[in-house]
Parts: C-alpha cells; structure tokens; sequence
C-alpha cells in the first residue's frame, strides 16, 4: 500500500543523527518529502502515534513536529480527516502568506514581487508587522453573519453594485465609526473599498499632481503607490510627539498629508494635541487634505481612546478604517470616509468598474457590525494582544533590562531601542534564531534627512497564540547583551 | 399606534380614482409614501388582506402591488417579518442594479456615473443585457461552500494573499476550465481578478502601447478602459460569421484583438472556423494576443458547445472567464488563463496592492466548484434561460412574426431584426411599454463605418422569472406592427 503507515516512516529516510535532534530532524525530512514531491499535496499522514511508534521515537516528538509544519503551512489538520500534505500548486506554489515575511505595516504584506520563492528559507517565527494573528479570525461568527446576509440580501444585491459599496455596509459603519473613533460619518460620504492601499490610491489620482507630505517614518510602499499617481512625496520628520505637522506651512505644492495620528507607525507615538491643531490649521489655510491611516485605532490597551482627526474637521480629513488589522487581511475592505468634494471625484474613478469590490462580504461584514460580533471580536482579541504585549514587556526587564520598549499604549507591535549601532547586527541575529523582523531603518524615508535611531520594530500581534512565546525566546536569544548575558548566572552570584 | 393597519391606509392618501385603476393607483402611493420618506426604511407594512380589508379593495390587487413593488426594491419581503419597506440610505441611495438601467454586455454594468438618480424614473421591465436573473442565486448552495470554505481554510488564507489569487480556486479552476469550455489551462498561467473590466484594465496596461482591435460591436466601457490603459483601440467589423479577424494582417501596430468567440456581443454569431484560424494565424505571425472574452459560453442551448479558442494556441491567447453571468455579479470574480511569457508581468501590475480581490468568495468558489455546484447550477439555470428564450421567441411568432431573431443559440440574450429605420421608434415605445431596452446600434464602435441595422438587443436572461412574462407583453406592444396589428383581427377572419 503506498504511503501507508508502515513506509511512511521508511520513505523519509530519516536521519535522526543530524543536528538538532530527533525532533529537528523530523521537521526538516518532512519538509524535504514535502518540497521534493515526495509527498504528494493531499497525502494523508500517518497519525502521530503510529508514525512515532514505527520510528521509535517519542509521540509527542511527531506531535509538535506536525503542528509546527501546520502552522508553517506545509500540512494542514482538518477535523475529521487528519494531517495531510497541503494543497498546494506546484512547482510555483502561492506560499502561505503568514510565512512568507509578510510586508511590514499597516498596508497589505505582498509587495509587487509577483511569484512566490521557495519555502526552504521560511522563518520559523514571523515578528514583521502588517498582519494580524490571522489564526483568531472568528470563522464562526462570520459564518453566522454570512448566513443573515445570504438569507436577507435583496436579490439586486447579486447585480452588478455601484463604486459607493453597499448601502447596508455604510449605513452601518457610520454608526460604528461615530461610536468607536469619534468620526463624524454619514453613510454618504463612505466609500467602501478594496483594502488602504486602493484607497489610498484612489485618493492619490484624485489628487493628481503637486506633492503629498508623508511621514519620515513609514511604509516604503506606500509611498510607491502615491507617486504611481503622479505625485511625488515629501517627508515630515517624526519626533515623540509625532509627525511635524508644524512644518508643512513651510512646503510648498502640498495637496495632502499622510498621516497615522492614533499610533504612529511604526514609532508608535500619538500624534500631540498641538500637532493635531497644526495639521487641521495647514489643511483650512492651504485647503489642503490630511489622509488619516487609522490602521489599528481599534486596538488601545492603557490609555484613553485617541479619537480620529477626523472628528476635528471632515471637510479637510479623510479618514480611513479597514478590516485588515481588526480581523483579516483576506478580506480585502476597508473604507474612506471622505469630505463633501471628494466624493464625486473618487466615486467618478471608482466607478470605471477596475476598482470595484465583491458585496456578499460588505454585507457580511455590515451584518457582523450590527449583531454585535465585532465588537465582541475586537474585545477578545484586544485582551489576547495586551496579554502578548504584557509577556513581552515582561520577558524584556527580566532578560534584556538594557532594551528599551516604546509604542506600546495601542497597536500591535513594540518599538525595542537598541544600543547605537547594533541593530544591523541585531537582525543577523535574529535570521540566525530563525526569526522574521524588521528594523526601524527599513522603514524610514531615504528622501528624509538620515536618522541615527537603532530599533527593531517587534509585531507581537502577528504570530499565532501557540508559537508567541517561542518567538519571544527567539527573540531573546538575539538581542544584543547587556552588562551580563541573558540566561548567564554571574560568577559567585 | 403609528403605521397601525388601520392608519396605514388613511395615511396613503389613496386617490383611487386616478389613471390606470386600483392597482396603478396603489403602487403609485405606495412609491410616493416611500419616496417622500413618510413611509420610513424597515417599517412593517400591513398584511396584504388588512390592507385590502382596510381599503375595501380585492386582496389580489394589494398583493400583486406588493410584490411589484418588491420587485422593484421598494419593498422587501422577508420570510418571517412580513413586507417592509427596503432598507436605503436616503437621500443618496444606491438604488437596485437590478432596476436602474445595468449596463449592458459582458462587462459589469454601472458606467461611471458615480450617483445614482432618483429612482422615479425606473423602468417596470428590464431587458437589457449585462446582468443574469440574479433573483436565481443560489444562496443555499452558495452558503454551504462557504461554511465548508471557511471550516477548512488554513489560517494563512486569512493574512495577505498573493495577487495570484488563491491556489485553492486556480486548481480547481484549471480542471473546471479543461472539461467545461476545452481550456489547456494550467493552474500556474490563471491569475484571479475582481471581475472581466479588472482583467482587461490589467492586460491593457501590460500592453502597454499600440493598438488593440475589438469588434465593431461591443461595448463602449471595454473600450474606455482599454483607450484609458494608453492603448487605442481599431474595429474589426462583424458579419454573420462573427468579426473579421482576416482583417487583422492588414492592420499595423495591433498588439492583441479582443474577441467574443463563443457568442459575439451582441449580434449572437460564433466566431466561425475560418475566422477562428484567422486569428490564431495573425497572432502567431506578428506575436500578438487574441483576448478570449468568454463572458457567457457556459450557456449553449441547440447546438454543440464551442470550445474555447485559447484550447488552440494557448501560448497566443488569453482566456478571460467570469462568474457575472453564470452566478452573479456582485461576486467580482473573474480569471484569466494567461500565456507564460504574460504571468509575470500581469503579477507584477496586479502585486502592487490596488488591484487585489477577497479570498473567501475565492474559497467559496473553489468549494462550489469542487462539489458540483456549479455544475448543478449551471444546469438548472440553461433550462431556466432556454424556457425563456423558447417563450420569447414563440410570443414573437405568434404575435410579430415580421420580426426576425438571430443570435439565439447560445447565451442570454437575443437580436431582434427590426424593419429598417424603426430602431429609434421602437426604442421610445419600449419606454413608454416601462421597459429598459438597448437598441443594437448603441453598441456600434462610432469609429467603425457606419452600420444601417436596426434591431433590438433582448435580454431574456435579465428580468426576475415571475415579471418575465411580463417583460414580453411589454416588448410585443412596443413592437413595430408588420402587415397586421398584433392581437387584431383581420376583418372578415
């Protein structure tokens, strides 16, 4: 019987002597039947306790070597029918995107690079920021919400739907964003779309010429997208205070400023009082737009809720929310709330139909919004990252005391201050611990005067719950020593 | 007790004595009380036998009055809570595609138009092309793939997806495409999109410069998006073979040619074997592309199925397919199946992150797919859409057998030939019948030569199935009588 239980074992050809012991060497034989073909996609794998029992080895060895190479994305357990071999196509496979590093921040992960490189080099933890712990998406209650929406659904909502969205999903939303974020929102003047980064470019077109003031620190693409439309871009340097918001008086050809004002990413800072002032001040003086990112807004853990900016001026705000943060990035919807004269414009572009997206999800996420589901989710999933964030915090004075956390108050990552000029070297350490990370020089802007901050900027929202405290030992293991090494007792101590 | 059912009359204010009866009469207060807002979004209307009772008028009439008037998305009969008037977002609703004029063809239907009018003017019937019966979606079968979807999906699905799209779908895809419509489809050469318009804007843009040739009859929104791309577009002319793709040799700096091969839109002719070489010879000759626009060849009726023309140089032929017609448009899920040397730069456009659709629906199709579904759904909805076109076209024998109809062996539309210089004439009648018709010299290139046909595009696959009989009535009264009035008797006969 091919594959079955008893050649399994022997088909892998396991050398348990390789370094790292059984357990590695498991790992990294499965992985090689997997990526040889060896193992075919959909290949149902012997259970744990037989394939221990014919390799002779502990169970729980096979247990954790099978959930790791779930989670890793190379076999997948569904109740009912096992572990099999992922489904994948190959030989170029769409990789798991919680695996592959998955672009930074709080726009979408994939770059442009268009196919997917080999998974031999995956990253045994991923700390990048940009993605939510995506294994706490609530299939359940969307399930639930997508039955009311299926059942409820006026028939013309299968037809082909305007460039607005769907008027069930708006309506919604502005209730939401008023209660949650201190938007002024009216269902008129939302505008549904696919994910920041299409609004942001829809916004960018609209704009069409002039420059577009970003902040020194940020995402890299980002700024493509908006000088794709034409634009060209302007850094505001960024202090602890925020963006520099007082200097945009002094640019000139600013048509609007992208700004990140709850929690500035990545330094994690809220934007000052006075810089607020400052940005709806330049805004009404030049007429000028801020573009408002509240890209985790929703995720606040010891201070007071920071209310959007654009509650202080819709007419020169565009604030814009998305899902991706909040429960997947799959999703793909995200939302512009927009002043009275953009709307036509971005409606008019929108509607070219290149833009548009699908409405059963609008009105499952309209019909998630209403029931309350939403709102339960965020709770839970607020209480799960502060617990990651109070571990982390924790794990850093006891072992790495020398590190500095900032940007903690809200969002879904830390900023770790290193000693000046280690964060380089921090990194190899990291790759070398099996870690996905980013440094905060990755993100600062090359056309912004050169900053001189070493940091790593530490997404602890990202992994899923079962790998999070591995992460933060990788992660341990790789920083930089302070006076004493890390897990070393002082002699005579 | 407000809107109780004994004020609910009083309140409508009912003048039953004006034109066009009881019925007309009711339906007339009924969209004033819900236009002028004294009739709010979700209240609960009255049974239709209080309100009968109430007004001293024939049950029959209300209910025929409710259910017109769900119909046409005033109102909304849930199971369970009765008839209550839809929930809209007032005063900018984004009204029913269903009803307001769906633009027509393969491609989706809002034009740019960014808001939408008011909703007096709606037509009663909607013949025009673009959108299929999408009172028929499956919903149940549709929510049970996705609850299976979202039971199996590996958590990464949830996080940032490439812009391939999803695995899942393209493998099953792949296979689906094989079997159903002789696809050499490979999962690795199909790019998911939000729809055909999104495909097409895509490939234009890969294009990049040059000309594209499109038939002389389509649609003016495809050749928006290809003129906005950079590209300018030149007609092939369309006879009763289908386009004139031995044109094509003669023409210079044509870079691909978009085609309808299955069932040209919207004369209705396949392409024909000579003119199918025709194409496939000028691609290989001068390395350009046929762009298969396979908008509705799930649906023949009489004769054998075309293949796809891609099943015969796929290294020169785009395959573009989509779920508008056959499930609904409100899916945005489309797909090209592109030739190798095009994968990576259409990944590359589309990886920027502005283009990219929702994964679950992804899943949910793939599902759908897999199950047999889709095949079921396919099947019941080519009786339903036969039954219709059979009806159709013996009203026209019956009732105006002066009217020729072409173009009916496949898809879900039909060409009415018209005496010449009725089209016009035709199209004003038609309106005042209350239905929304296109003329076919609406989607005559206005750079073509001048074109003298006069016929009528009838979207039989349109109107929900209880008005489509309806819909009929209306279009024989619009007809241009031929030697004898329809339904008139011959003196003496």
């Amino acid at each position: 019987m091919e594959n079955s239980w008893a050649t399994f074992g022997r088909d892998l050809h396991l050398d348990l002597t390789g370094p790292g012991g059984l357990r590695a060497a498991l790992l990294r034989a499965l992985r090689d039947a997997v990526r040889s073909g060896r193992l075919a996609p959909g290949t149902r794998l012997p259970s744990s306790r037989s394939l221990a029992a014919d390799l002779g080895i502990a169970r729980n060895t096979v247990a954790d070597a099978y959930a790791e190479l779930v989670a890793e994305g190379w076999l997948s357990a569904r109740q009912g029918s096992g572990t099999r071999v992922a489904e994948r196509v190959l030989p170029r496979a769409t990789p798991p995107a919680a695996r592959r590093s998955p672009g930074p921040g709080p726009g979408p992960g994939p770059g442009p690079g268009p196919r997917p490189a080999d998974r031999a080099d995956r990253p045994r933890f991923v700390l990048t920021a940009g993605t939510p712990d995506v294994s706490a998406f609530p299939r359940t209650a969307w399930l639930a919400a997508a039955r009311r929406a299926l059942t409820t659904a006026p028939s013309e909502a299968f037809g082909y739907n305007t460039p607005y969205g769907r008027p069930e999903l708006r309506t919604v939303l502005a209730d939401y964003l008023a209660r949650a974020r201190g938007v002024r929102a009216d269902p008129d003047r939302i505008v549904i779309c696919a994910g920041f980064i299409q609004g942001l470019a829809l916004l960018s077109r609209v704009l069409g010429t002039g420059r577009l003031a970003v902040e020194s620190y940020g995402l890299d693409f980002h700024r493509a997208v908006i000088t794709r439309a034409g634009l060209r871009t302007v850094a505001l340097p960024v202090d602890e205070r925020g963006a520099r918001t007082d200097e945009l008086a002094a640019l000139d050809d600013v048509r609007a400023a992208l700004l990140t004002p709850a929690h500035q990413f990545p330094t994690g800072v809220p934007l000052h009082p006075d810089r607020r002032a400052a940005a709806i001040n330049w805004a009404r003086a030049t007429g000028g737009f801020i573009l408002e990112d509240d890209y985790d807004g929703e995720f606040r853990y010891d201070r007071k809720p920071v209310g959007a900016l654009q509650g202080l001026d819709p007419d020169h705000v565009v604030y814009l929310g998305t899902v991706s943060k909040s429960l997947a990035p799959a999703l793909r919807l995200a939302w512009m709330v927009l002043p009275e004269r953009l709307v036509d414009p971005v409606l008019a572009l929108k509607g070219t139909g290149e833009w548009q997206s699908g409405a059963l999800d609008q009105l499952t996420l309209a019909e998630f919004l209403s029931s309350g589901a939403y709102d339960r989710h965020l709770r839970g999933m607020r209480l799960r990252y502060r617990r990651r964030r109070d571990q982390l915090v924790a794990a850093l004075a006891d072992h790495a005391s020398q590190v500095r956390v900032s940007g903690i108050a809200a969002g879904l990552h830390a900023v770790l201050e290193l000693p000046p000029g280690t964060e380089q070297a921090t990194l190899r350490a990291a790759r070398r611990q099996g870690l996905a990370l980013d440094g905060l020089s990755r993100f600062h802007d090359p056309t912004a005067p050169p900053a001189s901050r070493d940091a790593l900027v530490v997404a602890y929202g990202t992994p899923p719950d079962h790998s999070f405290a591995g992460a933060v030992d990788a992660l341990l293991r790789a920083l930089p020593s302070g006076e004493q090494e890390p897990g070393e007792q002082e002699p005579g101590e």
